[in-house]
């Protein structure tokens, strides 16, 4: 993913580039041969040095995943590193470690973002402006109706997030899932499955991962399972990015960016950059997920002949836009400008077109409030909002 | 989608047919008439019958959904139907319904599968067989352990389906999601507002539903989550079937379908039919799914231009579907033949490969139990299964 | 796929339904023994009839394709039926002529819409409105231009279709692609194999269709690339949709649809509805062809274990999803209004928001037209259209 | 794309990375500036060098795209730089420059594998295997024949990507598609639009890009054509892939990788890594086309409010990772280790269930050759693939 490309891609630093999981790996050998330090079971301890990325990745493709050439490379540091490992315990927990840290990054945009909303909620709970639908004013909403359903979006994404974050665990199972090999490194044990499966308990608690037995062919829940939720978001991002760039076109202009995008040959212009980039990120996302979900249902054997190789440049890949997508939403709402006067003009434009429906609930008489149950739905979704971020 | 286009459709009965759907649509607006006359809002309580489909299809494209033509009908039968309403609350609580019905009947075909699967893991948790990965032999497993890897993966798509029932809401909240309309309906009540909302809490109860706030922009949770449930099980059922295709090829033999399909020309061929539709599900599910983030993605408004119609019919492929692999996968581990004299001849053979992992830990020389901890992986497996279907 | 769940269905009429399918096999099967008898390698000639669906539905889960139970039933019409033939051949032949009347029927509503396309490009070729870009003032068009641009998408999408039309070839390998079978029925004859080339040649002849070595395990290429072919149409329809869809809008009113779609709540209201499902098509279609490319991908032997099973239904519903919206466009455009006046309002009021560009170009002091080489791009794509449609 | 996340990765060097993208962009506003100095509408001529791309990079966001920083940079080489043209302009054609790199070079090295398995047919012509389909032992086959149609499915898709590669354009339409600037800037002459058009002629020649009509907005086929034709490729590499993954199994070791991958863990054990990265490429290519379909699909306007945005990185990846399947699967087919004998002597142990099909023909009296078609079959595909490539 490049910065040209994929513009603002900086925003995702160094998550799941080459350079942050190879240092991932590092930390999976590394806590693993604390712990088998730590049970005697390895005598050589060591505080392991990240290898340079150029020999790793000559050393890639020819076994064709990166811990072959990493092995050797930190052998040299401990003769004890990777003993009992296999290749994917390495890349799996590495990824897990990976993507907790996308989940953590974008939590932290999606709470900004959500602060914003809620704050945008209130200021415009009595901004009425024309609901449409199907493309056609409907019956008029109040923008901080709108704003709170955007809120209530983040909320349901941000809670799956969540679910999947507490959730996330090792993988190690060594050569095809059976810790045969840990056991018989603790074969004079008394106790060598219990022992085998001490380490894999210090090790989860080490990297603050959840542990269990493997999962290498398992559905690739952890894997699929934090792409949906990546996905869920970029839904929710891409509804908040497809309403603020309807809502800025000039001949409505009830919304506009804080800090529009300029045109290369056309001075003034100001196009609403951010939510085109959130919609680029929604319309691709997706289709990540599926390729993770297509890996994962090709799965076979014990390591599987393709699926797992397709999961982790898609991963890497679906992990940054997310990143970037938050926090340029986060970023977006901060700036967002609302034209309560337009709004309100162009509700007394479309006058009695937006009375319709009442009008025909009340046989014609009607002269109440239109707006129904407005208030009481962005109290809920504030509420919610209350009980996952605190002072909202 | 049709018999002979995707054998084995049959099994998924009225699932989803038009038919069905219009029913489930009929059963909505009998929700919200009796819930009208209980709170004394309407005047003439109705049993509704169904209208015949014909009419309803014929009317449905003009106005672009059926609701249209089924409110024209129904009020034929009660003048108060529908008051309130509008189109997508309809479509998207009756699609909600259907998709509960969906989920019942795949989680009775998924527990069916699962007891056997426990049962198998049971029986064969001492079955030697070589485990492979990246398609060669890799070090020993048991099938007992292959099968409760399977059974993991069918309890966590299980956990899954199980969340998102529970959450499945009513959607209620008439043209633009204000309950406008309906607060009108009540405007000579003391609490519009409340008499409004208690109505939608009688309609959720009447229909089994959770409540809240309208949904009908939200990220679209309740459906793409419905389906990312579902497709996390055809996961772990292509997995399933791609384990079972691939141990019952004549060179492997290790397992084999009970009973085999035929061929139009060759006498005597057993093919694992039903692994392969199974392995045909999970190939086509996930882009289903797709599409339903992509709809969610692009809504706009208070109902979108394009992504609330393309979910209707892909909800129906991806729920038919569903019903009918996990059906399917019930039969095929119900008929699961296990050659384990097979599996252990080919260990056998095998020899030495299969203990050079074990052998590099023991610096050669070990005669240990080459299993490591396949048995304590089985029983964590089957103790968790059991917490969620009991004696399995 | 349902009327109710895909408005506008019906308008597929019974292309690729079971019965359609199952007609279409037994043609294959009829085209086949012809051949056969043709030859003098079978020697009772008959005149096939249809069996009863009901009984080849029920026998094809069990071998996991129609074809088994369909020879069973045409046995009985002639013993000689699909002597030399596989499974395969029957369903992959009648898949191609299933698709060559989706693509007749699309290319006729394409023509249809072409047409129209045509006219109110010259109509509106002096018809200035803004362009828009990112959502905001550009610089001007016309909508003769808007309308040629859309012109222009269909005539790139007719020739994908009919290129892939000219190419669709019969499948007739036997049980594993080499006629070994139908070498063996002709092996009295000087030349077996080249009986054998000959029965090809007939049957292909016979069905119009092309023929050649089997493709049974080729990439797929007749049914993906048709597939491809059928989705480029669904890009350009889609564009078409999306621009109709929002210049219909309320604020905006460039554009409406002749009969817009009702409401069941809001009288007055008038949906872009042909627009809406237009997009709906466009938002799905990408999938399906990602299905049958990935069944493609996942080809192995000589037939494979699900990638197959996943084309029928695919194909199935992306081609009546196609018929649909080719028809659906070709009325949309015909019922077009176009409110020039609007347009050219809108462009005063724009005003020198429009002309930014043109005075950067000539610092500032230009009066001159600001069309550019609209008419010329006019004439070249009408020019290019009238070679495919004539008298365009 | 990572190396560590993308094994094989560096196979595609500077294809499609942010320099090369940067590289290309200057190479069109060159081509640009020489056509208007040549034309004599700009006095200026410069030779342009690339501008450091760390500033364009940190640029790109604020616009949206990286032509706005671009030309800031290369204006203080030339003030005529970018004249009359738009941002879109500039980063199409510079995507349709990089892709026919990607083409280029993918057509080398599909004929490299093209010549490998031309000679592999020819050799195998008579090494007899058996026949799978639907897992299970079908008919006899070549191991000839088997190679001849993967080349078959090369042939086809090197028709595609040449096709497609024939038609790649230059995209000059300036701000929305009308030239407007160009005629601009070309006022003071007779015929300021064939000026203009003269222009664009010229920068196509320059480019040695096809020219035509502004294709901003129309079904993108430039783009999605080409990438449907790389995902053709994919699904014919991926079919070699999983046949060469399948028969490379320990069970069936009828062929082998000439360098199989090593293991972390286990000593000698040789995996198929370069069919197990095939298969990877065809898991994951078929998505990216769907977004580039889709971001076709939701075109609107005269440039697209995120569609546009969604393309770029998408072609990026599919673009290298096309380089980097069709390099491995010329080297794959180069080395790959073809065991006749095995293949002989499981035709033998299959016995008679090879010759079912041939028995129920014959009347089970036949001992003929049992292999049809076959060598007909091979000539007809390599005297295809011999117009193709010469000398193959």
């Amino acid at each position: 993913m490049g910065e040209l490309l994929w513009p603002g891609d900086a925003r995702a630093g160094d998550v799941l580039t080459d350079e942050a999981f190879l240092a991932a790996m590092v930390r999976v050998e590394q806590a693993w041969l604390d712990a088998l330090v730590g049970a005697g079971l390895a005598s050589t301890p060591a505080v392991l040095t990240v290898p340079p990325l150029r020999g790793i990745a000559d050393g890639t493709e020819s076994g064709g995943n990166p811990v072959i050439p990493l092995v050797k490379a930190l052998r040299a540091q401990s003769p004890d590193v990777h003993r009992g490992l296999t290749s994917q315990d390495v890349v799996d927990t590495a990824l897990v470690l990976c993507l907790r840290d996308v989940v953590d990054r974008v939590l932290v945009d999606v709470e900004r973002a959500a602060r914003t909303l809620g704050a945008l909620a209130r200021e415009h709970r009595g901004a009425v402006m024309v609901g449409r639908t199907l493309t056609q004013y409907a019956v008029p909403i109040t923008f901080g109706l709108k704003a709170a359903q955007w809120l209530s979006g983040l909320a349901e994404a941000d809670a799956g997030l969540r679910r999947v974050r507490a959730e996330l665990p090792v993988q190690v199972g060594g050569a095809a899932g059976t810790l045969a090999a840990v056991v018989e490194l603790g074969r004079d044990r008394e106790d060598p499955v219990g022992t085998a499966v001490a380490l894999v308990h210090a090790v989860a608690d080490g990297l603050g991962l959840g542990d269990g037995t493997p999962w290498h062919t398992r559905g690739r829940n952890p894997l699929a399972a934090t792409a949906d939720a990546l996905v869920r978001l970029a839904d929710a991002l891409g509804h908040l990015g497809a309403d603020v760039a309807l809502l800025s076109r000039p001949e409505i202009g009830e919304l506009r960016e804080g800090a529009g995008g300029g045109s290369s040959t056309m001075p003034g212009k100001a196009n609403p950059v951010l939510s085109i980039l959130l919609r680029r990120h929604a319309l691709a996302a997706p289709q990540l997920a599926a390729t993770l979900h297509l890996a994962a249902a090709t799965y076979v054997d014990e390591r599987p002949d393709g699926g797992w190789h397709a999961e982790w440049d898609t991963l890497a890949t679906l992990g940054r836009r997310s990143v970037v997508a938050a926090s340029q939403a986060a970023d977006l709402v901060a700036g967002l400008v609302v034209d309560t006067a337009r709004m309100a003009a162009r509700v007394a434009e479309a006058g009695e077109t937006l009375r319709a429906e009442q009008r025909s609930m009340s046989g014609g008489s009607s002269d109440g409030d239109y707006l129904g149950a407005t208030d009481l739905f962005i109290d809920d979704i504030l509420g919610r909002a209350a009980r996952v971020w605190e002072n909202l």
